[in-house]
């Protein structure tokens, strides 16, 4: 990306050498290890320095109440927030009696490395003490993707001089302190060591702490065990607070001492003490059963069949091969066994959001999981269906029928506390519903639509009725709502969110009558399908006839346009430096929002109207979210700007790699990765799901001479794979597929690759403009900028 | 009023006998003695029971933090609430060592009579104790007019009973515990025992405090003094919190034991504490040469001055009479000596709304100040002016030229913690320009319009020029404000703001031609002039062409109807029930809005788009706030509706006297007190400010026969007698004032009062509908219910 990036470009993983006091939390973002269920944050073993220590199991939170100068009817009132789990990967090691610490004595060399295709992360230090004692250390840490509560840290110390005392101090921590936790009394006084101490257990190597949260009254049970090999004394003790494993041992010069240490999570609202603290023991026995090296290979083995499907293979940019790889690497991370929880917005990488999920699960991560791990997409899909009943309270509480969906939170309840970008953004119901359909479309598992999909349109669809109202023209009006924009709020008919509601209803209806006797089941009678069809056909889309473009919602284009040539580079990001209402009265748009229609609901939208559109709002777009870039790539290269597309693909790969909005200490923008594969497969591979199954439109744009990717679609392996010349599409197991490849129809069959030439692009005209300073090249150049000032 | 009413009726004064624990905090507010700069609720003299204990000096506030659960740019840091300064009011009494309290032993008799003319709370309580030891108890309770920091008390006990020993304990009590305070954490701990103690004094029976704010560093001393009358020890201490003043005495039957006490009160930012003492000794100092005779003389001949021209005589009703007067009182009580302060939303006779200021004094309160005392009203605007620096600041802040005055304040900073309904409801600004405009037009003091009223024109007009825009077609809109009603937020042109708006340019334009060189020194130069103009000209007045009425912001009238049908009574305030984005989209009106732009404006509409306009509002208006009624009162008797005018005027008399919205406990709805004078002035009276003077069009409805009030103009009094038939004005002193009697000029000359004949009452139509259950009929009615369960 950016010349100020400090990371190692490889094609199976991402490193980095030294240490950089400027960048301890960023490596620790980057670097970190997550199966969706448990995270760890890239730390190193030692423990220090750290910024932000991080050990997750995902749902674990506390509650805190939520403060409001004024209050107002319908405002959540306890807030949630992602917590430090006991932290099972300090190892701290003592030379000679002087700690390890890279800030002391003489560091020869550090690297860390994270591994794509082993799922692991490696790190080796050449380090003498101040006392002039040297070692290597070497480590290897992994949450496997296998086993799903287990983590595990193979640790090796060698001596580099003679006659050395070291002591390993291999620790599970509860209650760390935490750098800042929250600016207000209250939420932080309900943070601060938020895990009591309920027991303890010690045998052998193995250790165990068991706690519980003040409010959300959340058990957790974290335990260890260890393998030694080398000559050592071990002893493992407990107190409240930490699990200490203590090793000790005298290293000749070459000589090495080695640990294996294996961690084992659980939690639960609800189950006995006994219960958590037997699952604990039965992880960490099998998988002192299994072995490191077992744990390795299987490890090793769930992530080829992962690429072996999924991998995007790049030709001409190896910077872009290794950043369109850890985007997918870490999307999986974020998602493959969270299995009943929801995906924060961060992943398990960070406290950012305060780990809340939001729409960005549905609408960004889920058709990424949907085509690379279908599995993962359902199971959150499970678990909304698993908290529609807290959906279905709020609804009642905001006077309307069906389910509303929160805004953001941890265990289904609403946690927005400014309900103009919050309760009101109602689109999140129809994203969900979005992904359901997509989910069953390209899976074809009808169990789940039966037994989860349908329940899931059904009560959105029933919101959508409810809020939405009739006009006197015999029009369906949504009045009142926020769209992906948040620099508009309280709109009338965004374009976004009633095509959203439109193909919500039709779903709702359509897969009810697939369903009938569990759609009479959820109540659900011929009247009901009826209303959801006409007010899905009725749907009004608001479009200027002047100015011929459609409005981002009704009345967008007439607004007056914000003074873009007035509004500095430091005055960015807007919200940070103008009030809200000036933002929503004036056309500027914060992130994608018709732009994000034209991408999903491509078929509402004629060529022409597209390329208009795209033009109008790239004007006014200042892209202060990092939702943004991944939609205007795909719409950018779907209307032939591929260099534009280009460029806001390298933005979005750009946002964490090289921390273009200097926020990645909290952690990873996982939308955001998720985007730099839409990009790539919905934009330059110009895919996307029609009525006759899937179409692609491949072109490429400089540096790309190549591109493939593959796709889960019903059990099978769609390949595709894009020169400048041609596609060729593959599928390896049956039965037939359609596709569509530009404007032909095609039928694939197993074994048999078709190549299809790419037809000459069409002039798109002059690319459109983006407001003063924000081009993403400008906006790389200024990341750049930045970065050199450290 | 309604039947619930426990108070007694009376022309001069409101009594109420016996005690009620349900109506302790009512009767503290009603019977609260203020001069605007001093305040003390009418909390019984022993100090209990009592349910909100209330002593408040204007402008002694405390900060506190303002949270919010999800930040915004601009949003207000520091919030102010109005603290208790040291509480001079306490009497207690001990008979034989019996603690004199109503709720123990037998109460005979107790009034409460808060005179109007005299301008003091007597009371009179005739008691035995629970051993059976009788006493009468009278004490008479000012707070001077004519003495700005200065209270007293007269205090008079009576053996009923032979051998009594009594007690009196005379106190300062500093940091009294509070009901509740806050529900937030912070802002509780930033409120509890918010004086901290600094030095005390104590010289004979004359004592002070002298504490100092925490947080916002203000100074408070309160000292007090005593005369004995009857053989008596006397002894006064003090400690940090309390000073006290002991006085002993043994009573044969019939004798009795007299004190005044005397309590003077001085604040300051700045002031040496010395200053401050200095300045506490010299008022009880002249308080005592003065005597407690004197000073009832002066509080008498002060406001025999008052009502000689203000006074508001009603006939044909005791009740309505009773509620102009008190209505009035609190008013001049509210306002008289405030000088350089602010008048909160409750004056000085509780801590409701926190001790705020709000748009209510400069829309409500100081047009009946301008009329009645308008030296008062001049002060206001004089505070407003003080503060010119935090609002230019704070428009500063929001990207705005000129002066954004607070929404919600104390010291002049902005205090609001909810955006949508506050920074934006920049009509605050045009309200404070119109009180300056109204005020400068009733007296003619050029001297305040030169020196304070052209830069708070000029920094208001700077303003609306930066808030609003041209439209393409070369009109000026005035985007994503909120107007009056609070149930429409983030609206465009809202009509009110926008003819607000519009006479604030043409005023500033106006006065600053009057004033050239003074506007120069403002900068004020004939472009700048001109584009007021030009704005002012090219306003836009959003009307529905197709219903033919105004819309009360750009689109209101096709937005989608509230279901009144579906609302229960029990559902409002609909604020408390609904999400504000439902109440936002859809039509449905909080307090006047567009019919309060119908009574200021009136100019700018027709008769005939009037009398449509207040019908379709009267369709919507729910009066969820106690600000409504008045507007309604004043446009239903402009249009001919007298009835329901005067069901709205008893509406406003209500609230508080009948605690119509149940919030009585926290203090007086200054604001609708004020619309009380306005309705009969305004819509009984007809009357409103013309280019050509002032024009009346008087007409009385059942069951008044009769009214007469009083008009401050110029120096001179004009005196407006209506009865049925016919109106009489008369002026006081020269020169001669043109008035406008319906449609007839007339020109008055002092000593010729001139009598002309109501024309007969063109026939209005049906009167209009209110939403189900509004009527203001149907709110007495079910306010009557309410009472009675208790």
């Amino acid at each position: 990306m950016t010349s100020g990036d400090p990371f190692d470009i490889a094609p199976w993983g991402i490193g980095a050498t030294g240490w950089d006091p400027e960048r301890i939390a960023r490596r620790e973002s980057v670097f970190a290890l997550s199966n969706g269920h448990v995270g760890w944050r890239g730390s190193l073993d030692e423990g220090d320095p750290c910024k932000v220590p991080g050990a997750y199991l995902n749902g674990v939170h506390e509650q805190h109440p939520m403060p409001y100068a004024e209050d107002g009817y319908g405002y959540p009132e306890t807030g949630e927030t992602v917590i430090n789990v006991p932290d099972g990967k300090v190892i701290r090691l003592l030379v000679d009696d002087e700690p390890f610490d890279i800030r002391s004595g003489t560091l020869h060399e550090q690297t860390q490395f994270l591994d794509f295709a082993a799922g692991v992360l490696r790190r080796e230090v050449r380090w003498t003490s101040p006392t002039g004692r040297g070692v290597t250390v070497r480590s290897t840490r992994l949450i496997s993707l296998t086993h799903r509560s287990l983590a595990a840290i193979d640790y090796e110390v060698e001596a580099t001089d003679a006659h050395l005392d070291v002591t390993l101090l291999s620790e599970i921590v509860a209650n760390e302190p935490l750098p800042e936790v929250h600016p207000d009394e209250r939420v932080k006084k309900a943070l601060e060591r938020p895990l009591v101490p309920v027991e303890t257990f010690v045998s052998g190597e193995r250790a165990t702490l068991l706690h519980r949260t003040r409010r959300s009254g959340i058990s957790v049970a974290v335990g260890m065990d260890h393998v030694v090999e080398g000559r050592a004394t071990v002893d493992t003790e407990v107190a409240d607070d930490v699990a200490r494993t203590t090793v000790r041992a005298r290293l000749g010069r070459g000589d090495g001492i080695r640990i294996v240490k294996y961690v084992a999570h659980e939690s639960a609202d609800a189950l006995e003490d006994a219960t958590l603290r037997d699952r604990v023991e039965a992880t960490l026995a099998a998988a002192r059963e299994l072995g490191w090296e077992g744990l390795v290979h299987e490890q090793r083995a769930y992530l080829d069949r992962f690429w072996a499907h999924a991998d995007v293979r790049l030709d001409g940019s190896p910077r872009l091969q290794q950043a369109a790889r850890f985007a997918l690497f870490q999307v999986l991370q974020s998602a493959a066994r969270a299995e009943g929880r929801p995906i924060p917005g961060k992943g398990l990488t960070g406290p950012g959001y305060e780990g809340h999920t939001f729409w960005d699960s549905e609408a960004f991560v889920l058709p990424v999981l949907t085509y690379t791990i279908p599995d993962a997409a359902r199971d959150v899909l499970r678990w909304r269906h698993a908290v529609l009943g807290l959906a279905r309270e709020r609804a009642t509480q905001l006077h309307l029928a069906g389910a509303a969906f929160p805004w953001r939170t941890i265990s289904g309840r609403e946690c927005s506390g400014y309900w103009p970008a919050g309760t009101v953004a109602f689109h999140i119901n129809a994203d969900i519903a979005a992904a359901v359909v997509l989910y069953v479309g390209a899976t074809g598992d009808t169990d789940f639509e039966r037994d989860h999909g349908l329940e899931l349109l059904v009560e959105t669809a029933r919101l959508w009725v409810t809020l939405g109202r009739w006009g006197a023209d015999g029009s369906f009006h949504i009045d009142g709502v926020t769209g992906p924009d948040e620099y508009s709020a309280l709109v009338d008919d965004n374009v976004f969110t009633n095509l959203s509601a439109q193909r919500n209803l039709e779903a709702a209806a359509a897969v009810a009558r697939r369903h009938p006797d569990h759609a009479r089941r959820l109540g659900v009678g011929a009247d009901e399908m009826a209303e959801w069809t006409r007010a899905a056909v009725a749907m009004t889309i608001p479009y200027d006839h002047e100015r011929q473009v459609h409005q981002q919602s009704a009345g967008f284009t007439e607004r007056e346009r914000w003074d873009f040539e007035g509004t500095d580079a430091a005055q960015y990001p807007l919200q940070d430096h103008f009030p809200y209402f000036d933002l929503y009265r004036k056309q500027v748009v914060k992130q994608a929002d018709l732009v994000l229609a034209l991408q999903v609901a491509h078929e509402a939208f004629t060529a022409e109207q597209t390329a208009r559109a795209f033009a109008y709002y790239e004007e006014l777009t200042v892209r202060d979210s990092s939702l943004s870039a991944p939609a205007q790539a795909v719409v950018a290269a779907r209307v032939g700007h591929v260099d534009l597309a280009m460029d806001y693909l390298t933005e979005a790969a750009t946002v964490d790699l090289a921390d273009l909005r200097d926020d990645v200490d909290d952690g990873l923008h996982i939308a955001a990765l998720a985007g730099v594969w839409t990009a790539l497969t919905a934009g330059f591979g110009g895919m996307r799901e029609t009525d006759a199954g899937l179409q692609f439109t491949p072109r490429l744009a400089h540096p790309l001479t190549g591109m493939a990717f593959g796709i889960c679609l019903e059990g099978r392996t769609l390949r595709v794979e894009v020169t400048e010349e041609a596609t060729t599409y593959a599928i390896d197991a049956g039965p037939a597929l359609r596709i569509r490849h530009f404007d032909d129809d095609v039928t694939l069959e197993p074994g048999t690759p078709v190549r299809l030439e790419t037809p000459p692009l069409a002039d798109p005209g002059p690319a459109p403009r983006q407001p003063k300073g924000r081009s993403p090249h400008e906006l790389l150049a200024a990341a750049d900028g930045d970065h050199e000032e450290h």
